[in-house]
């Protein structure tokens, strides 16, 4: 049987081991967590406890979290409750995000066009970065949002929130920040990132699918998105996913587990590049050297087609992306990196790998030699056609 | 210990047995199925197959249908995915909705006033009917849709959907079904009820919370609620909830085992009624002798507080409701009834018994037995306060 080994953490997680035999016990914990009778009762306290871990990971207060579907709700969730009300005041109209965010927000952002909201996109560089000197042109009394991941779930960059939240707030402006990609990669206190909203996810933190959380500081006027029952404080209705939020809470809890491998899954990545550069030739990893997720590298390789790459080496069992799964099998190169100006040739030559725990020092080295070989045979038909 | 008898179904269903191990199975299966390397394919075919299954019981196209977090998220997708759509021609301009809705349905349906509809409340007697004149003086060129439920959570009422269908096409609306309760309950064949949009949801039918499927007939320019990736053809982003799904479809494909159980929940519902009416006085049994869910009592019992009732009888183990669970713990006396003409004081009085199949003839004599008790004492207390 062919060994596989799994390269695209920032796609979606396995589930964390020790969250199987949790999952057992929350199965018998099946009431209907609003029911006032005993068959309630587990179900409220295992989601009142899911929702104190996780609030105390963020370090904010359980009241000012939101519990969603996941992330993607919760980004809408910010421009859709916040933004989208009628009878808000309208002397702040003007959105500012980042070009290179997560659909869920961009395409959401563009959405408020249509409740009379400007968009801006802030520009970020070929390497990267955030270009603080545009966002200060852009931001204004007009400025009602702005909207910056904390980390980029394709090249793996780590933005400036906190100084971006400075400048936006000297401005009067809210700021959210998808810190998706963040969770147990990055320290993550939010009163300390100085954020107003920001959006986390299970399925990326090896908790079960189907449990998001945007936080949203008190005092802010969110209206829900999905109208019905008063759960989550008359913020989003619908019956609770007991199962996927206690085991987002369980993975709070337990977060050392993966940030104790913070610093192997950077050494891994690091040998990794260092193999593809020294052994591939024409390789471009993507800003290199800027502040990045320690188990994120992002390259180009010229002359190979993306996901011609990644069908030849899913057929020798190493799982990888060109860039958000979100988008995969779509013909169209990657947003994130056509915003970074990158073209779209260079686009579609793009590789993305995402480590994470279970990968070993042996596999990065089969997988160099695995990329070295499909590398150099698609560069030779593509010579074959072309030279 | 402290026997449990569970009569409240309607809130939420235990998970069936047979799905634990299955479950588990379905735990290995944490790919995202929008990647195109062998993790995606696993839960991509998990995915296929639910949505397969569940089409197959509601005898409609895969493709017609949109999975969500829920019940409460399907049924605002159907007014904010529709009618919600700046550019959409306003020359239908109503929602008509009957007055006893899901709040998912009656909230969401009000907050479509922002957008210029106006919203006719349809209404329905005191034993439960729909007012079908009512309906037809309501129907006009200005109708963009009717949202009529299957069978109400509260009263176990069974509506005329398809009548109500037919009335509703001729005028030229849109006829939307709220089918919650009605799954595994009535023979379910979204065709032969010939709606256009439809709602289900997998946690009252044995199935893990998190999934609920919006049907949606091939033609509707269904728009987003929750933008971002491209999942659902996009319908519905964010990445899917495959356990939750595949609970929904494993139900569905085995719904035998909780239909073969309709006949028995009627008999013990019937035996449960009998008993209560010829052994405490003053109880009316709400719709009796119209149409109604098999599993479903409904009941006010005069001078007795339905929640101080409900606490009672939790202390000896019995899981009833006042009504729907999403308003439990509410003052307010329920909509529903209040909306059937019923005084506030009558609505207070009311105790809803929603079977399931690990009921048992003995547990409900066993409660039928205890209800006597607690009710002459309380309406001994309320005689010692007032008489």
């Amino acid at each position: 049987m062919l060994k596989t080994v799994y390269l695209d953490h920032n796609a979606t997680t396995p589930l964390h081991p020790e969250l199987k035999p949790k999952v057992l016990e929350w199965l018998d914990i099946w009431g209907n967590p609003s029911s006032i009778h005993w068959a309630g009762r587990g179900p409220k306290t295992v989601l009142r406890e899911a929702r104190r871990r996780i609030a105390e990971l963020l370090g904010v207060d359980p009241l000012e979290l939101v519990i969603t579907s996941g992330g993607s709700e919760a980004n809408n969730l910010v421009f859709k409750g916040l933004l989208a009300q009628s009878g808000s005041s309208r002397e702040r109209n003007q959105i500012i995000v980042s070009g290179v965010e997560h659909p869920s927000v961009l395409k959401t952002a563009m959405a408020m066009k249509e409740y009379g909201y400007s968009v801006d996109i802030l520009t970020v560089s070929r390497d990267g970065n955030v270009d603080m000197d545009h966002l200060q042109t852009l931001l204004g009394p007009r400025t009602a949002l702005v909207s910056c991941m904390l980390a980029n779930n394709e090249t793996g960059h780590i933005f400036p929130v906190a100084e971006i939240a400075k400048c936006a707030h000297s401005a009067g402006a809210l700021v959210h920040c998808d810190a998706v990609q963040g969770l147990g990669k990055v320290d993550l206190n939010l009163r300390s990132l100085g954020v107003d909203l920001a959006t986390i996810s299970g399925h990326k933190f090896y908790a079960l699918k189907g449990c998001g959380v945007l936080f949203a500081r008190k005092g802010l006027n969110l209206k829900s998105l999905i109208h019905g029952g008063s759960q989550e404080r008359g913020r989003r209705a619908g019956t609770e996913n007991i199962l996927a939020t206690a085991s987002l809470g369980f993975m709070c809890t337990h977060v050392d587990l993966v940030t104790a491998q913070i610093s192997r899954l950077r050494s891994l990545r690091d040998h990794l590049e260092a193999r593809i550069l020294a052994e591939i030739p024409d390789v471009q990893i993507t800003g290199k050297g800027g502040s990045r997720l320690s188990n994120t590298s992002h390259m180009t390789i010229s002359g190979i087609d993306g996901e011609t790459l990644l069908i030849n080496l899913d057929v020798q069992g190493f799982a990888v992306s060109t860039g958000a799964a979100c988008s995969s099998g779509s013909p169209e190169p990657s947003a994130t990196l056509l915003a970074m100006g990158y073209s779209r040739a260079e686009a579609q030559s793009s590789l993305r790998l995402s480590l994470g725990w279970q990968n070993q020092k042996s596999d990065i080295d089969t997988f160099v030699d695995t990329l070295k070989q499909v590398t150099e045979r698609l560069r030779g038909f593509n010579c074959e056609k072309g030279c």
